[in-house]
């Protein structure tokens, strides 16, 4: 990406000192995504490279990237599946368990909610230590479909998500990237 | 909208008998969001009538109708605004609690999420009894947004929360409507 657009995207993106605790600095992209110009910026340069592609689904992580994965789907004329947090999908369910810093989460997709074979490409508004993004691919990998790629608008580096999901031979795309937060 | 697509939307919505109680019929999105050409086809009818009216924002009400929020807001070439539940946004928010059939609930936007004559077209995917939609009108009204419409993909129209937006003086677009469910 042109390194001004690269900028642009990264000056609509709201630093919170001190959040959800102290010494954390949380990148805010509420103020992206209202931002019509940034948003429609963001969504189009995360596509790109995918528009050929055939992408059958996108899977967008609960809650943010819900937002993103729905214009992004709209944009790839692809269908959207939802992952889920446990619990919250009405019908059969697949789930995975994953390990956070502290305890456990889980998520969940429906059984049905991709075919064997079909492309996916999975959409989050951000990669931290990655856990959930290797979680949702295992899931989608686990009931056949072909995850193409993973894509996020901010990267936080030093965490190591986006090479984590790299080594499950997930390509990553990532817009913007926040050092030594 | 010409019967036969919107047949073709009520067809792609998938009925789950006793969810998530006995008597209740669910009507799960989730089929219509995986298949790319009804996905494509509900987004493109509910903005629609919109398209010329200079929208600045999509509010768009956690989790399913940040989905379509997302693909609205992209569609339209607009901000989103995501209306959470709360205490899931990181900056000054604006709250507010409505009425459940059972006790009360909390919603909330950021304080800088809407500017004062702002117009925002509110998106969820399905409007019961309103509860909800019209706690959002009211938050972002109380911002001085100019809430222009609000549009759902599904309608349950004997459970009246749509007549209760319009009562609020908001036109309520919907796309499908599931009666005696």
């Amino acid at each position: 990406m042109d390194h001004r657009h690269s900028l642009d995207l990264k000056n609509a993106i709201r630093a919170i000192p001190d959040y959800p605790k102290p010494g954390i600095i949380f990148r805010d992209i509420t103020t992206l995504l209202g931002d019509a110009r940034a948003f429609r910026r963001a969504v189009d340069e995360l596509v790109q490279p995918f528009a050929g592609l055939k992408i059958a689904k996108i899977a967008g992580i609960e809650a943010r990237g819900f937002i993103l994965g729905g214009a992004v789907a709209h944009q790839l004329s692809a269908g959207f599946v939802p992952v889920r947090k446990k619990g919250k999908l009405p019908h059969e369910t697949v789930s995975v368990t994953y390990q956070l810093e502290y305890g456990t989460d889980e998520i969940e997709v429906h059984k049905d909610a991709v075919k064997r074979g079909e492309r996916v490409l999975l959409v989050d508004d951000l990669v931290a230590t990655g856990g959930t993004a290797e979680a949702a691919v295992n899931l989608l990998s686990s009931l056949g479909a072909e995850v193409v790629a993973a894509c996020f608008i901010v990267d936080l580096p030093d965490l190591g998500g986006a090479d984590k999901v790299r080594r499950l031979g997930v390509p990553v795309r990532t817009l913007v990237a926040f050092s030594g937060h």
